[in-house]
């Protein structure tokens, strides 16, 4: 999939999911939650009683895995590269490395979408801290085999792929992180920025296989080299404004439906009083992460 | 700007930057304080109300990176370079790479400065972590860049810059640290020490334009390059003979203020107990950064 | 020993190691102990009283890197190659170094075997301090002599322990870790999973010695170096379902075994009432570590 | 001095350095001591009252990197090496680099000798951080002119000076860690063996001179570089026998020395009080490293 398409699927899919986890980063601060929820679809779907609670997120994870899989493997149709080794051929090649270090990338995120859905049907204390160890296992294989990926090509493509695997390294650590220290805001900040980075920094790969200005890219020209680098920090630059954008349109909301629902009932002691039950939340919630998730 | 002017401008910016935040840190170290506050400007600015609360540097960082932009475009004067590309050659080629690298980085400066001024209009409980955030996004994006501005260099522009780039990725990473944990003493005295090793290096590339022996730094001389890293060493122990100095002389006006402040009301024992009220506000200003800035 | 035997024993000992280790692990998660806890030997053996307590882990460390050791220097059997110097040559030059690289190797994890006997025997604040830090140390010496013995090697060979070194290196990190916060049960996992991946890509490294294609690997086909990378991901998921096997059938034994003794004796309430008092264990425990080992 | 007795003597200072620390973390965990003590000199010397409480150490630091410093220069007699530039040379050539080189080492742990004097002499609170941070910039330049000094050399003596660095930034990094946690015993035990690792690598250094083989090392070889790093692992295992000799000598005297103490006063009941005492101060030294050292 080294082709335009083959990045502008995963850079769209990214950018949406990036957003998503803004939307839902922007919410929890608003309401100043101590722990990231991530909304659940609903106990019965199309009359079927489901499995147990599912995440949006999980489903998106394993169907959008399932399907990369399923197109690395017959897609175009009538395609099968499901061989590893060139049987017929008496030096016994390995065949269709690249799809199948794409397979690899995307089964590992499949992965992480089956503990989450195990992890939501029986949470326990461990949940939390699986679903980020799967998430940070899958991030670092993406980086593992992009490294893989970027040998024996032009100076042009490496650079622009090791400024794609910075945030997806930067990811996976803080993901890493995360199984201590689970519920830390700003944690979820730099991930969302991170996300968005990481998926527009996608597109502007594309942007790369369709130059606007109608000339190629010359991986032999370091001024082409030196413009690669001053456009990932303004792609850093969008993903700041971006999430403010993102934070914005939520706070206009969330203040927008909270006004809308204290002059309907006159919550507001009520809701003083829970946010005084919050901050014994807080405290307690405080508490667990330093027993170092035993 | 790869001249001598071009290092001297912003090696003099820094070094008054850098000089103040030391006045600031000893000040801070002096009277005790949990908290690192940066002085305001009026509220009343030449008769005008301002919009809220702004810090002299948030203003500084503001108006010399606003100059600072406009001279990369227009200076000198009848110059225009705001432009990124020769539409006019067929090759469609980039042009003033260093210009827009040294816009680049001034202009995330510039955003700090706005977050700043922002986070001063409105302060939250985030507006301390934000603005440590955006800092240290400035001066990872002047690595990144200045990784790219050294490329098809010679050795010793290379080794320059190298040691550079050392004390800015430092106070990067204290900086990123500082999201965390903002209130710690000895992270403000490292950030001090290591801006004036920052600018009192720059300073020492200036020197390199107009070396003081009359004869021009050799790259293929492996004496001159060993004595880069050499000349770097001192450069460290006069960052930290600076400090001591600076904080010498605020402790001389410190102590002189202080004691005919005492002399003149007999505070003594209020300020023993304000002291005593100090420890418990420690021990808040402990309490608060450990719910991870939630 | 570089032969199929050479990496084939270390790699099936390595493994029963790990399998012996996650087991370890699964039951002290299963029974939500505070401490791993190290099966100890019967204190009398074949009617002789030991030393003291000895864990069956230690035993087998000193055992094997004994037998290690011994082998080779005098195996295959009449071979004598304990001496480093070959005298009689008059540039007396060093001789027998791979077997002296896997002697240093076999002789640190000699000594982490002993460490864990003399703290097992008197056991004291510092001993498991003292055990980790003994282990860790043997993956370093572990990882420094790997990165000599892959000088003037193929590409192939390089990468191939290249990979090697990342779990073993990730391993020494968490063991250094473990030196002063020793009960943290997501360490206890990450340290089985990367030994179960150290180990099953040995015995993959032995597979490339009796490649089952029937063709060699090639070392200056680029295709080949990518799917190392590609199995090495493999190996990462296969650790985990290994993991998740071990702690599958722990699981199961866990919970017949206590329902079993539950129905003999009802004693579900004290059961609360121990969890209650672990609560306080936990407790105790957390404190402990946070005086820094002292 | 890149000679024989360039080596030899600031291996043989470190070593006795290294030994003397040794011997006092021996004492201070023997004794179950929070803060490692530093010996102080009398306060009168030779008839004269002393500028403040000077440590050994401070002095000792003092007085050896001075004796280096005038070494540097005016060693052998009727050399006068007090010059960076000749300026009879049109082409003005720098000089005497090694000696800067040596001296900028020397100047640094000179600097930390004064810190240690000017903080025994008024201690505060800020005493410990200081000098330590002293302490740690006096290793980091050991590192970054090691880094240079190393440049142009053969393999054989990159090697062995590559793995001089190892311990030596080591060390630096836990003195910067002590800033921090000031009075973590396994980090005294850290440095004091990461100090006998330095010093006996610098004293084979020595061996590498005058080879008692009678062939000298040749960097062309493999197996002669392969050696270089199995004898750095055997260096590390000499290092933690060392540490376990000073340990037991100190171990054999502290007891001999208490146990005669008990049977004179009978003082066990005393003890068993200062002891629990001892937890309150542990408790207090524990609250005090947690406000960041403001």
């Amino acid at each position: 999939m080294g082709t335009l398409v083959g990045h502008l699927l995963p850079g769209v899919g990214l950018l949406a999911f990036a957003v998503y986890y803004s939307w839902l980063t922007s919410l929890a601060l608003l309401r100043k939650q101590m722990v990231l929820k991530h909304p659940l679809l609903p106990r019965k779907l199309l009359g079927r009683r489901l499995f147990g609670q599912i995440s949006y997120e999980a489903m998106v994870k394993v169907v959008v895995s399932a399907l990369g899989i399923l197109g690395e493997y017959f897609y175009p149709l009538g395609v099968n590269r499901l061989k590893m080794i060139d049987w017929k051929d008496p030096r016994r090649l390995f065949v269709f490395k690249d799809n199948w270090q794409h397979v690899t990338m995307f089964g590992f995120f499949f992965l992480s979408g089956i503990v989450d859905i195990v992890s939501h049907a029986q949470p326990a204390r461990w949940s939390v801290k699986l679903e980020r160890a799967a998430e940070a296992l899958a991030f670092y294989v993406l980086v593992l085999l992009m490294i893989t990926h970027i040998e024996n090509k032009g100076a042009l493509e490496i650079r622009v792929h090791l400024l794609l695997l910075l945030p997806a390294f930067l990811i996976a650590l803080v993901l890493t992180v995360e199984i201590w220290v689970p519920d830390n805001a700003p944690l979820w900040v730099i991930k969302s920025w991170m996300g968005l980075v990481l998926s527009t920094w996608m597109l502007q790969i594309c942007e790369m296989y369709i130059p606007f200005t109608g000339q190629p890219w010359k991986a032999e020209n370091p001024m082409d080299l030196a413009f690669v680098t001053i456009f990932f920090c303004w792609h850093m630059a969008l993903g700041v404004a971006l999430l403010v954008g993102i934070y914005s349109l939520c706070s206009f909301w969330h203040h927008r439906f909270s006004s809308w629902t204290k002059t309907l009932g006159a919550k507001y002691q009520r809701c003083a009083m829970e946010s005084s039950g919050e901050e014994l939340e807080k405290l307690n919630a405080e508490a667990v992460p330093q027993d170092g998730g035993v």
